[in-house]
């Protein structure tokens, strides 16, 4: 054989294969924190299913790793090339191939962007639901395989729970079709939930039947300022209690409205120190929104009552909050979750963890579901950097982790374990549940090929 | 070592065992026709985790087949004995061990009730969704098992989109706990969803932590009546093409309405040749049920205009619908589904099996879902009853699921493969697909004592 570039060459055509280092580079990484940098042997772009397989096959024979990847926009490290790997980027491949109206469902290649589907499935009053903060750049099949949660995920559910089919090509080159193209469907063993949030480690999605709902009809959004932290995180049950199910429950900290305010020139902060942000759908919107606006008021809130269309510009900004962190910060942050009648103590313990170890805080949760994205922070530019604020930083990140499991929660609510969390998810699952895993690990990959030292 | 049952009552005491012939002869079966009768060597009533730990561990010794058993409800065979094996019960392990109200969920053991669940959640304005027919006797552990669906799960989802949690012994007799307690979660594999749906083959469920939805404020029912079937199952599609999502979606035939009418003195049949039932909840059922009505009416349907207390009866008749089989019948039905879209089509397809297999059909159908229970049928006392009547059904049969598989639909949307259609498996499902999941059989179970013969 020739060398693993050539073949790779040979075998799907030379258009369809990179070594241009500065793309190397580019494809080596997410936007997970770096831990082990590696640049890959080749970059493959993915034409077809064919062409997937026939990279999968040559690297299998080859005994090189695959490392797969979508837009990259993971942030566990699972799209992180390793040492001499091949990543195979599945962008190209974008097409919806299928739009039934009828039946709900859409099939799509794994490269087609969130967005693009959503935008095609509104022409037919569908959504499609499962919406990550970056819908807007990230693949569905990167959505499966870290089974991507979102904001409107407290009422619509997981991707998990609109995945009806996949086609994954397995380790050895072969093609599989998983699921049913019905709604429901029990027949053998869950192989399509298997594959969902595998991280790439036990096939490569190379299709998705997915289900679509409706798209609202109505839509009310509030926005909810609290003079602190708790005491929104409180509102978030209360609303729970009065047996409301919004579509959206987002909560965002004084930390960071601060930074919102920053970048965008607005005043929240002035408005409160902690925001609550609600977004009622359906039939009922109108008539949920009331009942959320008296509950939320009752329990200390500044409800907002002019139209909705303020409001809806903070979901939008909410959108917008990851993914603009600064770079004259050093930071580390998370994505726990916890039961959603921790969710006060929880918030509680952040703000102890951040002030027993002398650094920033900032959170914004998908608080429907107890999910929280804290963010513990230093500022570089300030003039009380000390040499050991990394070490800092780590310490309440650590702290933060173990207050979430002491209270039942799980160190990953959406994001993935990828490469970075490895190190905590002993810490989560005893020795058998993981043993467990590492042999269906060995049932789909005995060589260890597919996105080696990610996920479990 | 002394004999199986000497062991079994040394290890779990002479109260929980049983070898009482008539016991044996119930425990035998579900509700499944009988294939391959056999009588287990004993039935055990498992009181706690660690009985069922010692019976698995007592029978993996003895090379003993296990049968798990929950309230044997199931309509697959999946509980029917296999040849010299124990059934292990777990209907006396029926706590609740936790409600919690703020976390919305709650922790059972695998013997509850799905109703007793729903009405100690109730008491919180919560409800447990997944509502099979059977939600009167069927037990969660059993649900569990299958991925049961149910009426309302057009809108809520069916058993997997409910669990958070499992406990599981597995076949050496340890105990894991895969899941989360929390609504999301992503680390590592998704162990518990493998085991949903497995039908007691990878382990058994010893307890639960399941999701709960809210109690919906109002409730509207309408009852449609249609002069034929097709029409009927053309206004599932309508609903759904106004883009509203009912709670529930009933069809009924003339055949089902005529069968009530039988036991229950009613004039359905009178009124209609088909019937569609539709539920809707929620802050917005009120809006949703006048959209559902004129859609439904403009579809060519008599819509109830009165009070919805007489469609809600109905669907307290529907719920019955199934489980009020004539034993002077011959009969055999089941359970596919078809994309949404198919509907109409399937439903003539039907039509026109029974007419050319000169049988009668009726069929009520989850049609929110696309999931059809048709049962054909040949009255016994009748005086037309040929020898091959049982042939006939069956040709009709195997004809109803080619013609489900045609349509892109599967063998079974809720029931499971069980023991009975395992023959159809193959239909489904290639060669490749099947030989997986016999391998993670293989990794779960190498000695293949876990209900063996069942579900793949
Ligand atoms: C601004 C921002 C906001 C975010 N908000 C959210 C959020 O709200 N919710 C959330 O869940 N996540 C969120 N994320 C994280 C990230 O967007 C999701 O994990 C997303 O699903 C990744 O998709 P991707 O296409 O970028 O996949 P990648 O990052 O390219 O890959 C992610 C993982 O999936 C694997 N993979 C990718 N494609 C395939 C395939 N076809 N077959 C097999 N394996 C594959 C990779 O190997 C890797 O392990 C956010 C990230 C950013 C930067
Ligand atoms: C009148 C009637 C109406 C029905 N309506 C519906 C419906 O609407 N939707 C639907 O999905 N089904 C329906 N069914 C089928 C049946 O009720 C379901 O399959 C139900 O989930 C079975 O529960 P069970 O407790 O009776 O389990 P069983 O019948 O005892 O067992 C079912 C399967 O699960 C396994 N099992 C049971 N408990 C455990 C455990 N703890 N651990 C591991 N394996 C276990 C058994 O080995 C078997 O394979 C109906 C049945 C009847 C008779």
């Amino acid at each position: 054989m020739g060398s693993l570039v050539e073949e790779l060459v040979g075998a799907i055509g030379s258009g369809r294969v990179s070594t241009e280092e500065e793309l190397l580079a580019r494809y080596a990484v997410d936007q997970a924190p770096i831990m082990d940098f590696q640049l890959p042997e080749a970059v493959v772009f993915a034409g077809s299913v064919k062409d997937v397989q026939a990279v999968v096959r040559l690297c299998a024979a080859l005994n090189v790793a695959v490392v797969a990847r979508g837009a990259g926009t993971g942030v566990s490290g699972g799209a992180h090339a390793s040492r001499n790997c091949v990543v195979l980027s599945l962008e190209r491949m974008n097409r919806i191939l299928e739009l039934n109206p009828d039946d709900e469902t859409a099939v799509v290649e794994p490269g087609v962007i969130n967005a693009d589907l959503n935008e095609a499935a509104a022409a037919h009053g569908l959504m499609y639901a499962p919406d990550p903060a970056s819908f807007r750049s990230s693949t569905i099949g990167g959505n499966v395989a870290t089974n991507a949660g979102g904001l409107r995920c407290a009422k619509y559910g997981v991707t998990r729970d609109s995945v009806l089919a996949l086609d994954v090509v397995l380790a050895d080159g072969s093609l599989i079709h998983t699921g049913h193209q019905t709604f429901k469907g029990v027949a053998g063993y869950d192989l399509t939930g298997l594959f969902v949030g595998s991280e790439g480690t036990l096939g490569i999605v190379v299709g998705a039947t997915v289900r679509l709902k409706y798209l609202p009809r109505d839509v009310h959004t509030i926005a909810a300022f609290y003079p602190d932290f708790r005491q929104a995180a409180a509102g978030v049950l209360a609303v729970g209690r009065a047996r409301v199910q919004p579509a959206i429950m987002e909560l965002l900290d004084g930390g960071t409205l601060a930074q919102l305010d920053d970048l965008h020139g607005s005043d929240l902060s002035s408005r409160g120190r902690s925001l609550l942000l609600i977004q009622t759908d359906g039939f009922g919107a109108a008539a949920e929104a009331d009942v959320v606006r008296s509950v939320l008021a009752a329990g200390g809130a500044t409800v907002s009552t002019e139209s909705t269309a303020e409001a809806e510009q903070l979901v939008e900004l909410r959108r917008n909050s990851r993914g603009v962190e600064v770079d004259d910060e050093y930071r580390v942050g998370e994505d726990v979750a916890v039961p959603r009648s921790r969710l006060v103590d929880y918030v509680a313990a952040l703000e102890d963890l951040a002030a027993t170890h002398g650094v920033s805080l900032k959170v914004v949760a998908h608080a429907g579901d107890g999910n929280l994205h804290p963010t513990f922070w230093i500022d570089r530019q300030g003039s009380a950097v000390d040499a050991d604020a990394m070490a800092r930083l780590n310490l309440a990140l650590d702290a933060s982790i173990e207050a979430a499991l002491e209270m039942g929660g799980t160190i990953t609510g959406e994001h993935g374990i990828g490469q970075y969390k490895l190190r905590w998810l002993g810490l989560e699952q005893p020795e058998p549940v993981r043993e467990l895993q590492r042999r269906i690990k060995e049932l789909f990959d005995p060589a260890g090929i597919l996105n080696p030292g990610k996920a479990i």
